[in-house]
């Protein structure tokens, strides 16, 4: 028998929240092998609405890696209709939160499941499955969590902070609601340990990785294995690439750049990458004991996407 | 001041099941004033499903009473599009209930309001306001009931049972799960004492109208205001006029006629109106110490509709 050489498997684990993990994710899936890549996903913007169970960032993954994502709204599925919604707004109900009727279906189904006894995971998992996604996907957690915020209006909901008052409110904290008494789910542990890397996506750090951090055992691991984590940076030239990032590291006190971003994960990272336009600060960042490694973090075009991508996983 | 001579006020009380029900409503209401028409409306027949609470016969009557029926379907609203059920079919989620999408707007508003606390009553006041409903619909209880079958497959839910298997299973028995503990509402036993009539719609004896019979309080007040209770037989020369009301009759141990019909009513009934093909039974009925009337029950043509509305308020 022929003795091969052995291939060296970069398998990677990804904390994801919504937009910027799904591109990520997405170009990720071009370098390796999807199979490959396992994301580790924010569970506390989920929320029950009319009744339904809906979790913005699993879908949001899940459209996109499947390709069925709606790149003019930005959200939500392709090729999208709104007759319930546009009904639901007629009967004087609530339609801040917009779910379309594609959407919807997505949402009836995890509902259902849910109430036959599945767990969040194996509703993902089903899903992901009819929708040809190989990434593998996992809720951090199948307890129930809810990021809440402490603003200057009253304590919101996470949906209610983000979508209905367009994360335009002063923030004075943040909570995760029941992440203490949450269980990481036994292949979130597996994933974090069996992996050769861990990737801390451009996510929102507050808001998006740190729901994910708070689930008692996941910091541990990261604390642990932090040589083989590389975060990108979601803030580029002291701003967000998207969303209230920016805004709300300042509103909490944190400096509002990748140095922030550094600090924010100290003491859980080996390598932060920033972008080119913050070149300048890679020094700061490796006086704080993190390599540093320059590339454009930008991924609106493909090939800047693969390119971080390519960064991520050398 | 000039003296009047006082108005005869008919304000009638309807036990009311679906589409039978609904169809006598409307003709009432040509004939009556619709405000002075309250329905108490069985909810025996409401799920949960897909997360959302779904409850038939009120929102077949609201939307008879609306115009928003669909008469091609027989059920549902009309204009209705199937875009999520569509989409739900492609996920391999059970869409053995068809939910339009414009129906779905109606569960996802109760849902929702349902979760933020406000009663199934509630709901349907603020439903029928929406959609310029006069009749005042009722549920019979804000309480979770649950129609259930023994059948020979097993015991079913009420859809499963009607929907899923197109109630062509043979059944054994009948239960009304949280019934004995369930309260009618204020409004409805009000509704039972202070009316002129009370009628009992030509829905199914045994789906419809017993689980609101079930409802602590109401058989009591119909036993004793029984000269006042008028009742349609749904029951027309030995056949159920629409669904499986003949059958259960027959399964159940009970003469499958308006006799069968004024037997299951004994003690409630001071009147019932028969069909013309079942004038021959009439003495039969009288026999039982029923005033019996005969005239058509079919409410298909306008006409017979309005001529049997006549006949349930004179």
């Amino acid at each position: 028998m022929l003795s091969k050489a052995p291939k060296v498997l970069v398998v990677i684990t990804v904390l994801s929240g919504g937009v910027g993990a799904a591109r990520l994710l997405s170009a990720l899936s071009g370098v390796l092998d999807p199979s490959e890549i396992t994301a580790i996903v924010n569970v506390g913007d989920d929320l029950v609405l009319h009744g339904l169970t809906i979790c913005p960032d699993l879908d949001t993954i899940a459209y996109t890696l499947a390709g069925l994502n709606n790149d003019e709204l930005g959200w939500g599925l392709s090729g999208e209709s709104w007759r319930v919604m546009d009904e639901l707004a007629d009967l004087g109900g609530a339609d801040w939160f917009r779910l379309g009727d594609r959407d919807l279906a997505t949402h009836l189904y995890r509902s259902q499941r849910l109430s036959e006894g599945a767990t969040k995971s194996e509703v993902t998992r089903e899903l992901c499955q009819r929708w040809g996604v190989k990434v593998r996907l996992l809720p951090v957690t199948d307890d129930d969590v809810a990021t809440q915020f402490e603003t200057e209006i009253g304590l919101l909901s996470f949906q209610q902070y983000f979508v209905q008052h367009h994360h335009d409110v002063k923030v004075h904290g943040i909570e995760v609601l029941g992440a203490s008494a949450a269980h990481a789910t036994p292949q979130v542990l597996a994933a974090l340990e069996a992996c050769t890397r861990i990737v801390i996506a451009p996510s929102n750090p507050l808001i998006s990785i740190d729901p994910i951090l708070q689930i008692p055992g996941v910091r541990a691991i990261l604390e642990r294995r932090h040589h083989d984590v590389v975060a990108v940076s979601p803030i580029v030239n002291g701003a967000a690439v998207k969303g209230p990032a920016d805004r709300l590291l300042g509103e909490l006190g944190h400096e509002v750049s990748c140095v922030g971003v550094a600090d924010f994960y100290r003491g859980l990272l080996g390598t932060l990458i920033i972008d080119e336009a913050d070149a300048q600060l890679s020094n700061v960042i490796r006086g704080r004991g993190i390599n540093v490694r320059v590339t454009t973090t930008i991924m609106a075009a493909p090939a800047n996407a693969r390119r971080l991508a390519h960064e991520v996983v050398r």
